[in-house]
């Protein structure tokens, strides 16, 4: 992956988003990079990404990186698990700066878990129309076999904040029910909201099948590269944290705090 | 309500949505008025409009609405509840054309099936949030009392195409349940997504409460205005019909015939 050419240790990690579920992954992030500062975009005008086409979510995450640059980060983690599997290609052959997207830390950390069975992986109906954690699978570890289902109502659900309620134990019996067929080592949460409900799905898949979340998995790779680089943040407070948002949606503020664990401060909203 | 000025009456008629819900309106207008030709702008690059903030709302809908006009139609149809809840009013001040929201014939039909209960609303987040229905009963009806919730998991089971399953059952006994407690004699469905789930509803509700949707209130007032203004097509077959739309989601044809009844064709990707 290449460094950018003037980058520096202290520049902001750029983090972007379809809105506001990428705040898990940032949360990750904080959580394993404590001295790193970050800039955070949810593009919260066109959220929710899951249901766009491809050109949409490319034109789109084309222009977040490019805001994002003009912001000085010195890499970018595409936080949005559509976008990843549909952008982060284009963004790497565009723009000139390590692009960080969650599938394949996901893919490389379910590899981990595997021992006899299968793996599974559920997310939008964008991301498992792309087949881009299926492919990832097949180029990295072409002998484990995997089995995939997209899962819409999971992000209303929580959205509605229902995420812990009989219903979503329900809808989420009917759409995790064929898994019991297949031995699952892991299950990758291919959605960065599907954490808020990782609960209920793991008394539904079992407790012997790890679960994958997005968050913990890049940061682990965005933590390896950093000290691989040499270009960990050398700030003993470096806390400058900014949000971008494109539009303020209804229960903005409780649905930020669910996902990041805090309230939001210093959130700007921009047009695109 | 002005006319244009060089109004035709062989001009199409406008329809716009955040996306494919207002296709049910448009299967009322097609219904109700069988001479008229039709333009549907479907906004699904940016759908749903029900989570957003009004600014962005009403510049979608600005935009939109200057589209329409450029397409030469003789009046517009807001087929979407949140649009006509908070763009309504500013359209009519930007644009010299006529514009008919949901949200008021939907009322006066409400109040037409009133006795001596209560009239009910369900709606997404920003449409009841807007307070547009209760305000308008307020202006027309002052002396009948309203009741409204929020039912924000009813589009997205449509569009998962359980519209029909006992989940659907379930989600919609909590939402509705409040009713119960009242004695409503209408129901006033504002979302135009909700008469897919028409059967449901009514079965909770019980069958003594009146449903209210959008597209046959709308279509009767848009016929009687174009019968007053005697601006009616003449023509004997008018159907020149084609849909625009500003993404190509999953699922387009199958939701589209959905609430269409029949397969969408003359469909046109543009950008706004």
């Amino acid at each position: 992956m290449r460094l950018p050419l003037l980058s520096n240790n202290n520049q902001s990690i750029g983090v972007f988003d379809s809105g506001l579920g990428g705040l898990t992954v940032l949360n990750s992030l904080e959580t394993q990079l404590p001295n790193e500062s970050f800039i955070y975009f949810g593009d919260t005008a066109h959220v929710p990404y899951g249901s766009k086409s491809i050109e949409t979510v490319q034109s789109y995450s084309n222009q977040i990186t490019q805001f994002l640059l003009n912001h000085d980060v010195k890499l970018i983690v595409i936080a949005c698990n559509t976008a990843s599997s549909v952008a982060s290609k284009l963004l790497r052959k565009n723009f000139d700066i390590p692009i960080f997207g969650v599938v394949t830390p996901s893919v490389k950390q379910a590899i981990s878990y595997h021992r006899n069975g299968e793996i599974g992986i559920i997310g939008t109906q964008s991301t498992i129309a792309s087949n881009s954690y299926v492919e990832k699978f097949t180029t990295l570890a072409p002998h484990i076999k995997t089995v995939q289902k997209a899962c819409p109502l999971f992000v209303p659900l929580i959205e509605e904040n229902w995420a812990k309620t009989d219903i979503a134990k329900d809808i989420a019996k009917i759409y995790l029910e064929q898994f019991t067929m297949h031995h699952l080592d892991a299950l990758v949460l291919g959605c960065t909201h599907y954490p808020i409900m990782e609960t209920i799905i793991q008394s539904i898949v079992g407790d012997s099948v790890k679960l994958v979340s997005s968050g913990p998995a890049v940061s682990t790779e965005v933590k390896k590269f950093l000290i691989e680089n040499n270009i960990q943040n050398d700030c003993s407070n470096p806390k400058i944290e900014a949000f971008f948002v494109t539009d303020f949606p209804l229960k903005f503020d409780e649905l930020g705090s669910q996902f990041l664990g805090r309230a939001l401060t210093n959130v700007n909203h921009i047009k695109l």
